[in-house]
Protein backbone atom coordinates (compact mmCIF):
# COMPACT_ATOMS: atom_id res chain seq x y z
CA UNK A 1 0.00 0.00 0.00
CA UNK A 2 0.91 3.47 -0.79
CA UNK A 3 0.09 6.32 1.92
CA UNK A 4 0.84 9.82 1.32
CA UNK A 5 -0.16 12.64 3.73
CA UNK A 6 -1.94 15.33 1.93
CA UNK A 7 -3.55 18.68 2.16
CA UNK A 8 -6.11 20.14 0.31
CA UNK A 9 -7.18 23.83 1.10
CA UNK A 10 -5.46 23.96 4.49
CA UNK A 11 -6.70 20.99 5.60
CA UNK A 12 -4.47 18.16 6.38
CA UNK A 13 -5.71 14.83 5.70
CA UNK A 14 -3.74 11.22 4.68
CA UNK A 15 -5.05 8.95 2.29
CA UNK A 16 -4.20 5.86 0.04
CA UNK A 17 -2.54 6.64 -3.33
CA UNK A 18 -3.16 4.16 -6.32
CA UNK A 19 -1.82 5.74 -9.47
CA UNK A 20 -3.88 9.25 -10.06
CA UNK A 21 -6.41 8.38 -7.53
CA UNK A 22 -7.21 8.74 -3.39
CA UNK A 23 -8.85 7.63 -0.79
CA UNK A 24 -8.54 9.56 1.98
CA UNK A 25 -9.31 9.11 5.68
CA UNK A 26 -12.58 11.22 5.19
CA UNK A 27 -13.92 8.81 2.45
CA UNK A 28 -12.64 5.61 4.66
CA UNK A 29 -14.74 6.96 7.45
CA UNK A 30 -17.73 7.98 5.08
CA UNK A 31 -17.65 3.99 3.07
CA UNK A 32 -17.06 1.48 6.35
CA UNK A 33 -18.66 3.95 9.09
CA UNK A 34 -16.16 3.39 11.23
CA UNK A 35 -14.35 7.02 12.56
CA UNK A 36 -10.71 6.57 11.53
CA UNK A 37 -8.66 8.28 13.24
CA UNK A 38 -7.50 11.78 12.61
CA UNK A 39 -3.38 11.34 13.13
CA UNK A 40 -1.71 9.00 10.76
CA UNK A 41 0.47 7.76 13.50
CA UNK A 42 -2.62 6.48 14.66
CA UNK A 43 -3.55 4.93 11.96
CA UNK A 44 -0.34 3.43 10.79
CA UNK A 45 0.97 2.32 14.14
CA UNK A 46 -1.89 1.60 16.32
CA UNK A 47 -3.77 -1.24 14.97
CA UNK A 48 -6.12 0.62 12.17
CA UNK A 49 -3.71 0.07 9.37
CA UNK A 50 -3.81 -3.78 9.87
CA UNK A 51 -7.48 -3.86 10.50
CA UNK A 52 -8.43 -1.69 7.08
CA UNK A 53 -5.83 -2.84 4.98
CA UNK A 54 -7.80 -5.38 3.43
CA UNK A 55 -11.11 -3.88 3.17
CA UNK A 56 -9.60 -1.24 1.25
CA UNK A 57 -9.72 -2.92 -2.27
CA UNK A 58 -13.57 -2.94 -1.85
CA UNK A 59 -13.11 0.86 -0.95
CA UNK A 60 -13.71 3.62 -3.88
CA UNK A 61 -10.69 5.65 -4.66
CA UNK A 62 -13.07 8.33 -5.57
CA UNK A 63 -10.45 11.47 -5.09
CA UNK A 64 -7.90 12.54 -7.54
CA UNK A 65 -4.23 13.21 -6.32
CA UNK A 66 -3.74 16.16 -8.42
CA UNK A 67 -6.11 18.24 -6.04
CA UNK A 68 -3.80 17.94 -2.78
CA UNK A 69 -0.35 19.36 -2.06
CA UNK A 70 1.98 16.74 -0.61
CA UNK A 71 3.01 17.06 3.06
CA UNK A 72 6.04 15.14 4.45
CA UNK A 73 4.49 11.65 5.22
CA UNK A 74 5.42 11.32 8.87
CA UNK A 75 4.57 14.67 10.93
CA UNK A 76 6.58 14.71 14.04
CA UNK A 77 8.64 11.41 14.59
CA UNK A 78 10.23 11.59 17.38
CA UNK A 79 13.96 10.83 15.19
CA UNK A 80 15.01 11.08 11.69
CA UNK A 81 18.33 9.16 11.74
CA UNK A 82 20.69 9.64 8.72
CA UNK A 83 23.66 7.76 8.15
CA UNK A 84 26.92 8.71 6.56
CA UNK A 85 29.22 7.34 4.14
CA UNK A 86 26.97 4.28 3.64
CA UNK A 87 27.29 3.30 0.19
CA UNK A 88 30.62 1.75 -1.67
CA UNK A 89 30.36 4.25 -4.23
CA UNK A 90 29.96 7.17 -2.21
CA UNK A 91 32.65 6.37 0.47
CA UNK A 92 34.95 5.11 -2.68
CA UNK A 93 34.15 8.68 -4.23
CA UNK A 94 35.44 10.49 -0.72
CA UNK A 95 38.52 8.29 -0.46
CA UNK A 96 36.83 6.53 2.72
CA UNK A 97 36.32 3.06 3.57
CA UNK A 98 32.80 2.84 4.70
CA UNK A 99 32.17 1.98 8.63
CA UNK A 100 30.86 -1.09 9.90
CA UNK A 101 28.87 0.76 12.38
CA UNK A 102 26.28 3.16 11.49
CA UNK A 103 27.76 6.58 11.88
CA UNK A 104 25.22 8.69 12.27
CA UNK A 105 23.54 12.33 12.56
CA UNK A 106 20.22 13.20 13.91
CA UNK A 107 17.71 15.50 11.79
CA UNK A 108 15.37 18.36 14.02
CA UNK A 109 11.74 17.82 12.84
CA UNK A 110 11.82 21.18 11.57
CA UNK A 111 13.70 20.05 8.67
CA UNK A 112 10.83 17.83 7.34
CA UNK A 113 8.92 19.14 3.73
CA UNK A 114 7.02 17.65 1.43
CA UNK A 115 7.71 16.12 -1.87
CA UNK A 116 7.28 19.07 -4.09
CA UNK A 117 7.33 22.36 -1.47
CA UNK A 118 10.39 24.28 -1.90
CA UNK A 119 14.11 23.20 -0.17
CA UNK A 120 14.39 27.13 1.33
CA UNK A 121 18.30 28.05 2.01
CA UNK A 122 19.42 30.81 4.15
CA UNK A 123 21.87 33.08 1.47
CA UNK A 124 24.79 32.73 3.90
CA UNK A 125 24.85 29.11 2.92
CA UNK A 126 27.49 28.77 -0.40
CA UNK A 127 27.53 25.13 -0.63
CA UNK A 128 24.16 23.80 -0.95
CA UNK A 129 24.28 19.92 -1.98
CA UNK A 130 21.98 16.94 -2.10
CA UNK A 131 21.41 13.65 -1.45
CA UNK A 132 19.41 10.83 -2.33
CA UNK A 133 18.61 8.20 0.61
CA UNK A 134 16.04 5.11 1.16
CA UNK A 135 14.31 6.15 4.01
CA UNK A 136 13.12 3.37 6.32
CA UNK A 137 9.72 4.00 8.38
CA UNK A 138 9.76 1.88 11.93
CA UNK A 139 6.89 0.53 12.88
CA UNK A 140 6.99 -0.60 16.23
CA UNK A 141 8.84 0.58 19.37
CA UNK A 142 11.87 -1.73 19.65
CA UNK A 143 15.45 -2.32 21.89
CA UNK A 144 18.58 -4.28 21.12
CA UNK A 145 16.73 -6.57 18.25
CA UNK A 146 18.21 -8.74 15.17
CA UNK A 147 18.63 -8.19 12.18
CA UNK A 148 15.43 -10.89 11.83
CA UNK A 149 13.17 -9.07 14.69
CA UNK A 150 14.32 -5.70 12.67
CA UNK A 151 12.82 -7.60 8.96
CA UNK A 152 9.21 -6.99 11.34
CA UNK A 153 10.20 -3.54 12.74
CA UNK A 154 9.99 -1.81 9.34
CA UNK A 155 6.71 -0.43 8.75
CA UNK A 156 7.56 0.95 5.09
CA UNK A 157 10.10 3.12 2.79
CA UNK A 158 10.30 6.42 1.30
CA UNK A 159 12.37 8.81 -0.68
CA UNK A 160 14.28 11.31 1.87
CA UNK A 161 16.84 14.14 0.33
CA UNK A 162 19.38 14.51 2.78
CA UNK A 163 20.20 18.32 1.67
CA UNK A 164 23.16 19.22 3.31
CA UNK A 165 25.45 22.78 3.74
CA UNK A 166 28.98 21.75 2.88
CA UNK A 167 30.46 24.98 3.74
CA UNK A 168 28.92 24.31 7.23
CA UNK A 169 29.75 20.74 7.51
CA UNK A 170 33.62 21.90 6.67
CA UNK A 171 33.48 24.11 9.57
CA UNK A 172 31.82 22.34 11.96
CA UNK A 173 33.54 18.90 11.41
CA UNK A 174 29.91 17.34 13.44
CA UNK A 175 27.30 17.19 10.47
CA UNK A 176 24.45 18.29 12.19
CA UNK A 177 24.18 21.59 11.38
CA UNK A 178 24.80 21.38 8.44
CA UNK A 179 21.63 18.78 7.62
CA UNK A 180 19.63 21.19 10.53
CA UNK A 181 18.10 23.82 8.72
CA UNK A 182 14.03 23.95 8.25
CA UNK A 183 13.14 22.18 4.72
CA UNK A 184 16.17 20.36 4.48
CA UNK A 185 14.25 17.21 4.62
CA UNK A 186 12.37 16.90 1.87
CA UNK A 187 10.68 13.42 1.37
CA UNK A 188 7.69 11.16 0.44
CA UNK A 189 5.74 11.27 -1.67
CA UNK A 190 4.07 8.58 0.30
CA UNK A 191 5.17 5.60 2.38
CA UNK A 192 5.12 2.41 0.69
CA UNK A 193 4.48 -0.42 2.79
CA UNK A 194 7.23 -2.81 3.23
CA UNK A 195 5.54 -5.92 1.83
CA UNK A 196 5.58 -3.97 -1.55
CA UNK A 197 9.30 -3.60 -1.25
CA UNK A 198 10.22 -7.63 -0.17
CA UNK A 199 14.12 -6.71 -1.15
CA UNK A 200 15.03 -3.19 -0.33
CA UNK A 201 18.64 -4.06 -1.37
CA UNK A 202 18.39 -3.93 -5.17
CA UNK A 203 16.30 -0.20 -5.98
CA UNK A 204 17.23 1.75 -8.49
CA UNK A 205 17.65 5.54 -7.35
CA UNK A 206 18.33 8.77 -9.33
CA UNK A 207 18.69 12.23 -8.48
CA UNK A 208 18.56 15.19 -11.30
CA UNK A 209 19.23 18.48 -11.00
CA UNK A 210 17.71 20.91 -13.59
CA UNK A 211 17.26 17.34 -15.86
CA UNK A 212 21.08 16.36 -15.68
CA UNK A 213 21.74 12.81 -14.01
CA UNK A 214 24.07 13.67 -11.20
CA UNK A 215 23.41 10.46 -8.99
CA UNK A 216 22.87 7.51 -10.69
CA UNK A 217 22.94 4.44 -8.36
CA UNK A 218 21.05 1.08 -6.55
CA UNK A 219 20.55 0.22 -2.56
CA UNK A 220 22.58 -2.62 -3.90
CA UNK A 221 25.56 -0.47 -3.20
CA UNK A 222 24.49 0.20 0.57
CA UNK A 223 27.01 -1.55 2.54
CA UNK A 224 25.44 -2.05 6.23
CA UNK A 225 21.86 -3.10 5.05
CA UNK A 226 18.64 -2.00 5.91
CA UNK A 227 17.78 -4.82 8.61
CA UNK A 228 21.06 -4.96 9.79
CA UNK A 229 20.91 -0.58 10.48
CA UNK A 230 17.46 -0.91 12.17
CA UNK A 231 19.77 -3.78 14.44
CA UNK A 232 22.89 -2.25 15.11
CA UNK A 233 20.88 1.03 16.04
CA UNK A 234 18.32 -0.64 18.55
CA UNK A 235 21.45 -1.60 20.87
CA UNK A 236 22.25 1.80 21.65
CA UNK A 237 18.77 3.59 21.57
CA UNK A 238 15.16 2.48 21.34
CA UNK A 239 13.46 2.94 18.18
CA UNK A 240 10.38 4.08 18.60
CA UNK A 241 7.09 4.14 15.69
CA UNK A 242 7.03 6.32 13.52
CA UNK A 243 11.27 6.86 13.38
CA UNK A 244 12.75 7.75 10.07
CA UNK A 245 16.00 5.74 9.15
CA UNK A 246 17.74 7.54 6.31
CA UNK A 247 19.70 4.96 5.28
CA UNK A 248 23.04 6.98 3.15
CA UNK A 249 23.62 7.89 0.30
CA UNK A 250 25.14 6.54 -2.99
CA UNK A 251 27.84 8.32 -5.26
CA UNK A 252 27.14 11.66 -7.19
CA UNK A 253 26.92 14.14 -4.65
CA UNK A 254 28.80 17.76 -4.98
CA UNK A 255 30.63 17.40 -1.58
CA UNK A 256 34.63 17.84 -1.81
CA UNK A 257 34.25 17.38 -5.69
CA UNK A 258 36.92 20.17 -7.14
CA UNK A 259 34.61 20.90 -9.92
CA UNK A 260 31.41 20.75 -7.65
CA UNK A 261 28.50 22.54 -8.68
CA UNK A 262 26.59 23.90 -5.92
CA UNK A 263 22.91 23.99 -5.84
CA UNK A 264 21.58 27.51 -6.50
CA UNK A 265 18.07 29.65 -6.46
CA UNK A 266 15.51 28.26 -8.74
CA UNK A 267 17.40 24.63 -9.37
CA UNK A 268 15.23 21.76 -9.54
CA UNK A 269 15.63 18.42 -7.88
CA UNK A 270 13.87 15.10 -9.12
CA UNK A 271 14.80 12.19 -6.91
CA UNK A 272 12.98 8.67 -8.11
CA UNK A 273 13.63 5.26 -5.94
CA UNK A 274 12.67 2.49 -7.82
CA UNK A 275 9.24 1.36 -6.67
CA UNK A 276 8.58 4.31 -3.86
CA UNK A 277 8.05 7.64 -6.61
CA UNK A 278 9.36 10.46 -7.15
CA UNK A 279 10.11 13.75 -5.19
CA UNK A 280 10.57 17.02 -7.03
CA UNK A 281 12.17 20.04 -5.57
CA UNK A 282 12.81 23.76 -5.76
CA UNK A 283 15.83 25.34 -4.64
CA UNK A 284 14.73 29.01 -3.12
CA UNK A 285 17.75 31.17 -1.60
CA UNK A 286 16.15 33.94 1.10
CA UNK B 1 10.99 29.54 40.28
CA UNK B 2 11.80 25.70 40.25
CA UNK B 3 9.63 23.23 38.63
CA UNK B 4 9.94 19.76 38.47
CA UNK B 5 8.53 16.86 36.69
CA UNK B 6 8.52 14.39 39.76
CA UNK B 7 6.53 10.86 39.80
CA UNK B 8 5.07 8.90 43.32
CA UNK B 9 3.44 5.75 43.19
CA UNK B 10 3.21 5.60 39.77
CA UNK B 11 1.70 8.82 39.13
CA UNK B 12 3.40 11.74 36.97
CA UNK B 13 2.90 15.25 38.00
CA UNK B 14 4.76 18.73 38.39
CA UNK B 15 5.46 20.82 41.40
CA UNK B 16 6.50 23.99 41.73
CA UNK B 17 9.45 23.46 44.42
CA UNK B 18 10.59 25.31 47.34
CA UNK B 19 13.22 23.59 49.52
CA UNK B 20 12.15 20.40 51.01
CA UNK B 21 8.21 21.22 50.00
CA UNK B 22 6.34 20.96 46.74
CA UNK B 23 3.18 22.76 45.22
CA UNK B 24 1.75 19.65 42.81
CA UNK B 25 -0.57 20.49 39.80
CA UNK B 26 -3.26 18.37 41.84
CA UNK B 27 -3.01 20.65 45.04
CA UNK B 28 -2.72 23.61 42.87
CA UNK B 29 -5.55 22.84 41.32
CA UNK B 30 -7.78 21.90 44.38
CA UNK B 31 -6.42 25.43 46.11
CA UNK B 32 -7.40 27.68 43.35
CA UNK B 33 -10.29 25.65 41.57
CA UNK B 34 -8.32 25.70 38.40
CA UNK B 35 -7.99 22.92 36.24
CA UNK B 36 -4.46 23.09 35.88
CA UNK B 37 -3.52 20.75 32.77
CA UNK B 38 -2.17 17.43 32.77
CA UNK B 39 1.43 18.33 30.35
CA UNK B 40 3.95 20.46 31.81
CA UNK B 41 4.28 21.92 28.38
CA UNK B 42 1.40 23.15 27.85
CA UNK B 43 1.23 24.39 31.52
CA UNK B 44 5.01 26.22 30.97
CA UNK B 45 4.74 27.32 27.56
CA UNK B 46 0.80 28.04 26.77
CA UNK B 47 0.16 30.60 29.16
CA UNK B 48 -0.93 28.95 32.60
CA UNK B 49 2.63 29.98 33.63
CA UNK B 50 2.63 33.28 33.67
CA UNK B 51 -1.01 33.52 34.57
CA UNK B 52 -1.05 31.63 37.91
CA UNK B 53 3.12 32.30 38.98
CA UNK B 54 2.24 35.68 41.20
CA UNK B 55 -0.25 33.54 43.04
CA UNK B 56 1.80 31.06 43.90
CA UNK B 57 3.18 33.10 47.08
CA UNK B 58 -0.23 32.37 48.27
CA UNK B 59 -0.74 29.13 47.93
CA UNK B 60 0.63 26.23 50.59
CA UNK B 61 3.26 23.78 49.51
CA UNK B 62 1.85 20.97 51.23
CA UNK B 63 3.55 18.15 50.18
CA UNK B 64 7.23 17.04 50.88
CA UNK B 65 9.54 16.56 47.58
CA UNK B 66 11.23 13.45 49.46
CA UNK B 67 7.83 11.30 48.60
CA UNK B 68 8.43 11.83 45.17
CA UNK B 69 11.22 10.29 42.24
CA UNK B 70 12.57 12.81 39.91
CA UNK B 71 11.50 12.88 35.89
CA UNK B 72 13.26 14.70 33.35
CA UNK B 73 11.75 18.00 33.34
CA UNK B 74 10.47 17.79 29.91
CA UNK B 75 9.05 14.74 28.89
CA UNK B 76 8.87 15.50 25.08
CA UNK B 77 11.01 17.82 23.43
CA UNK B 78 11.37 18.42 19.41
CA UNK B 79 14.87 19.00 19.98
CA UNK B 80 17.93 18.28 22.24
CA UNK B 81 20.69 20.27 20.92
CA UNK B 82 24.14 19.44 22.32
CA UNK B 83 27.34 21.90 21.44
CA UNK B 84 31.11 20.48 20.69
CA UNK B 85 34.22 22.31 22.38
CA UNK B 86 32.57 25.29 24.07
CA UNK B 87 34.01 25.82 26.75
CA UNK B 88 37.64 27.60 26.59
CA UNK B 89 39.09 25.43 29.45
CA UNK B 90 37.61 22.27 27.95
CA UNK B 91 38.90 23.02 24.46
CA UNK B 92 42.61 23.65 26.09
CA UNK B 93 42.52 20.49 27.24
CA UNK B 94 41.92 19.03 24.14
CA UNK B 95 44.30 21.19 22.11
CA UNK B 96 41.49 23.00 20.30
CA UNK B 97 40.22 26.56 19.45
CA UNK B 98 36.70 26.36 20.48
CA UNK B 99 34.61 27.22 17.09
CA UNK B 100 32.68 30.71 16.75
CA UNK B 101 29.55 28.78 15.66
CA UNK B 102 27.52 26.39 17.58
CA UNK B 103 29.24 22.86 16.40
CA UNK B 104 25.90 20.70 17.62
CA UNK B 105 24.97 16.71 17.95
CA UNK B 106 21.26 16.03 18.95
CA UNK B 107 20.23 13.31 21.27
CA UNK B 108 16.94 11.94 20.86
CA UNK B 109 14.31 11.84 23.48
CA UNK B 110 14.86 8.66 24.54
CA UNK B 111 17.94 9.67 26.53
CA UNK B 112 16.06 11.71 28.88
CA UNK B 113 17.02 10.39 32.28
CA UNK B 114 15.90 11.92 35.80
CA UNK B 115 17.88 13.76 38.37
CA UNK B 116 18.81 10.41 40.52
CA UNK B 117 18.14 7.52 38.12
CA UNK B 118 21.04 5.24 36.92
CA UNK B 119 22.88 5.44 33.83
CA UNK B 120 22.31 2.03 31.67
CA UNK B 121 25.21 1.24 29.94
CA UNK B 122 25.42 -1.65 27.81
CA UNK B 123 28.78 -3.78 28.17
CA UNK B 124 29.69 -3.22 24.62
CA UNK B 125 30.55 0.48 25.63
CA UNK B 126 34.03 0.43 26.85
CA UNK B 127 34.64 4.10 27.46
CA UNK B 128 31.52 5.89 29.41
CA UNK B 129 32.77 9.82 30.22
CA UNK B 130 30.05 12.41 31.75
CA UNK B 131 29.99 15.90 30.84
CA UNK B 132 28.50 18.72 33.27
CA UNK B 133 26.34 21.24 31.14
CA UNK B 134 24.20 24.45 31.69
CA UNK B 135 20.70 23.26 29.53
CA UNK B 136 18.70 25.89 28.17
CA UNK B 137 14.58 25.32 28.03
CA UNK B 138 13.22 27.55 24.91
CA UNK B 139 10.01 29.21 26.06
CA UNK B 140 8.65 29.54 22.73
CA UNK B 141 8.85 29.12 18.71
CA UNK B 142 11.28 31.33 17.53
CA UNK B 143 13.53 31.71 14.11
CA UNK B 144 16.33 33.93 12.95
CA UNK B 145 16.37 36.24 15.85
CA UNK B 146 18.91 38.19 17.23
CA UNK B 147 20.77 37.93 20.83
CA UNK B 148 18.49 40.56 22.81
CA UNK B 149 15.06 38.30 21.41
CA UNK B 150 17.20 35.24 22.24
CA UNK B 151 17.08 36.69 26.12
CA UNK B 152 13.42 36.82 25.68
CA UNK B 153 12.88 33.03 24.23
CA UNK B 154 14.81 31.30 27.21
CA UNK B 155 12.58 30.16 29.73
CA UNK B 156 14.86 28.72 32.04
CA UNK B 157 17.85 26.53 32.85
CA UNK B 158 19.28 23.09 34.94
CA UNK B 159 22.37 20.73 34.96
CA UNK B 160 22.32 18.35 31.95
CA UNK B 161 24.84 15.67 31.97
CA UNK B 162 25.43 15.04 28.29
CA UNK B 163 27.25 11.50 28.70
CA UNK B 164 29.14 10.10 25.95
CA UNK B 165 31.04 6.73 25.00
CA UNK B 166 34.52 7.57 23.75
CA UNK B 167 35.16 4.62 22.39
CA UNK B 168 31.90 4.89 19.77
CA UNK B 169 32.44 8.80 19.30
CA UNK B 170 36.42 8.13 18.39
CA UNK B 171 34.77 5.21 15.82
CA UNK B 172 32.36 7.16 14.24
CA UNK B 173 33.88 10.47 13.78
CA UNK B 174 30.13 11.45 14.12
CA UNK B 175 29.34 12.02 17.85
CA UNK B 176 25.91 11.64 17.46
CA UNK B 177 25.15 7.40 18.43
CA UNK B 178 28.56 7.83 20.90
CA UNK B 179 26.00 10.81 22.65
CA UNK B 180 22.65 8.79 21.69
CA UNK B 181 21.88 5.81 24.22
CA UNK B 182 19.26 5.27 26.19
CA UNK B 183 19.36 6.70 29.48
CA UNK B 184 22.52 8.88 28.71
CA UNK B 185 20.88 12.63 29.01
CA UNK B 186 20.23 12.86 33.04
CA UNK B 187 19.16 16.13 33.32
CA UNK B 188 17.30 18.37 36.01
CA UNK B 189 16.77 18.16 39.33
CA UNK B 190 14.29 20.69 38.47
CA UNK B 191 13.89 23.88 35.85
CA UNK B 192 14.85 26.93 37.37
CA UNK B 193 13.36 30.04 35.59
CA UNK B 194 15.47 32.73 33.75
CA UNK B 195 14.18 35.16 36.53
CA UNK B 196 16.66 33.57 39.34
CA UNK B 197 19.35 33.13 36.79
CA UNK B 198 20.03 36.98 35.43
CA UNK B 199 23.71 36.27 34.81
CA UNK B 200 24.09 32.91 33.51
CA UNK B 201 27.37 33.32 32.36
CA UNK B 202 29.04 33.37 36.04
CA UNK B 203 27.60 29.87 37.69
CA UNK B 204 29.78 27.28 39.00
CA UNK B 205 29.56 24.23 37.93
CA UNK B 206 31.22 20.91 39.73
CA UNK B 207 31.16 17.42 39.16
CA UNK B 208 31.93 14.77 41.24
CA UNK B 209 32.97 10.89 40.74
CA UNK B 210 32.67 8.93 43.92
CA UNK B 211 32.96 11.91 45.97
CA UNK B 212 36.54 12.64 43.63
CA UNK B 213 36.05 16.37 42.27
CA UNK B 214 36.59 15.94 38.18
CA UNK B 215 35.35 19.22 36.73
CA UNK B 216 35.37 22.48 38.49
CA UNK B 217 34.76 25.32 36.76
CA UNK B 218 32.47 28.19 35.51
CA UNK B 219 29.89 29.18 33.19
CA UNK B 220 32.46 32.25 33.06
CA UNK B 221 34.55 29.49 30.59
CA UNK B 222 32.11 28.99 28.08
CA UNK B 223 33.10 30.91 24.35
CA UNK B 224 29.75 31.10 23.01
CA UNK B 225 27.28 32.13 25.74
CA UNK B 226 24.05 31.00 25.73
CA UNK B 227 22.11 34.24 24.18
CA UNK B 228 24.56 33.79 21.18
CA UNK B 229 24.03 30.08 21.10
CA UNK B 230 20.29 30.80 20.84
CA UNK B 231 20.65 33.10 17.90
CA UNK B 232 23.12 31.74 15.82
CA UNK B 233 21.32 28.28 16.12
CA UNK B 234 17.80 29.91 15.09
CA UNK B 235 19.13 31.16 11.89
CA UNK B 236 19.52 27.70 10.88
CA UNK B 237 16.35 26.12 12.30
CA UNK B 238 13.33 26.97 14.09
CA UNK B 239 13.38 26.87 18.15
CA UNK B 240 10.45 25.13 19.50
CA UNK B 241 9.07 26.01 23.09
CA UNK B 242 10.69 22.79 25.04
CA UNK B 243 13.62 22.45 23.25
CA UNK B 244 16.69 21.73 25.23
CA UNK B 245 20.05 23.66 24.84
CA UNK B 246 22.51 21.65 26.19
CA UNK B 247 25.84 24.95 25.84
CA UNK B 248 29.05 22.47 26.26
CA UNK B 249 30.86 21.24 28.70
CA UNK B 250 34.06 22.74 30.48
CA UNK B 251 37.99 20.98 31.04
CA UNK B 252 37.89 17.78 33.31
CA UNK B 253 36.13 15.28 31.40
CA UNK B 254 38.57 11.85 30.18
CA UNK B 255 38.07 12.24 26.97
CA UNK B 256 42.12 11.95 25.26
CA UNK B 257 43.38 12.05 28.35
CA UNK B 258 46.15 9.57 28.38
CA UNK B 259 45.57 8.07 32.12
CA UNK B 260 41.65 8.10 31.54
CA UNK B 261 39.38 6.25 34.20
CA UNK B 262 36.06 6.12 32.35
CA UNK B 263 33.21 5.00 34.44
CA UNK B 264 32.57 1.80 35.61
CA UNK B 265 29.17 -0.12 36.85
CA UNK B 266 27.94 1.44 40.28
CA UNK B 267 30.22 4.57 39.93
CA UNK B 268 28.27 7.72 41.55
CA UNK B 269 28.04 10.79 39.30
CA UNK B 270 27.09 14.06 41.27
CA UNK B 271 27.06 17.51 39.33
CA UNK B 272 25.98 20.56 40.87
CA UNK B 273 25.44 23.98 39.02
CA UNK B 274 24.74 27.00 40.99
CA UNK B 275 21.48 27.90 41.91
CA UNK B 276 20.75 24.63 39.90
CA UNK B 277 20.78 22.30 42.34
CA UNK B 278 22.17 18.80 41.78
CA UNK B 279 21.96 15.46 40.17
CA UNK B 280 22.79 12.48 41.13
CA UNK B 281 23.42 9.59 39.00
CA UNK B 282 24.93 5.80 39.50
CA UNK B 283 25.80 4.19 36.32
CA UNK B 284 25.06 0.77 35.54
CA UNK B 285 26.34 -1.95 32.76
CA UNK B 286 23.95 -4.10 31.67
Amino acid sequence: MKIARLLRQNMETYAFVNGEKVLTRESMTSQTGIPIPQSIKDFLFDGWYDEIKSNVKNMSYNENLSDFKFLPPIPNPSKIICLAFNYKDHAKEQNLIPPDEPAIVIKPRTTLNGATSDIVCPSFVSKLDYEIELAVIIGKDCKNISEKEAKDAVFGYMILNDASARDIQAKDKQFTRAKGFDTFAPCGPWITSADEIPEPQNLKMTTKVNGDVRQNSSTSNMHLKVYSIVSLLSKAMTLEKGDIISTGTPAGVMLNKPDAIFLKDGDKIEMEIENLGKIQNTVRFV
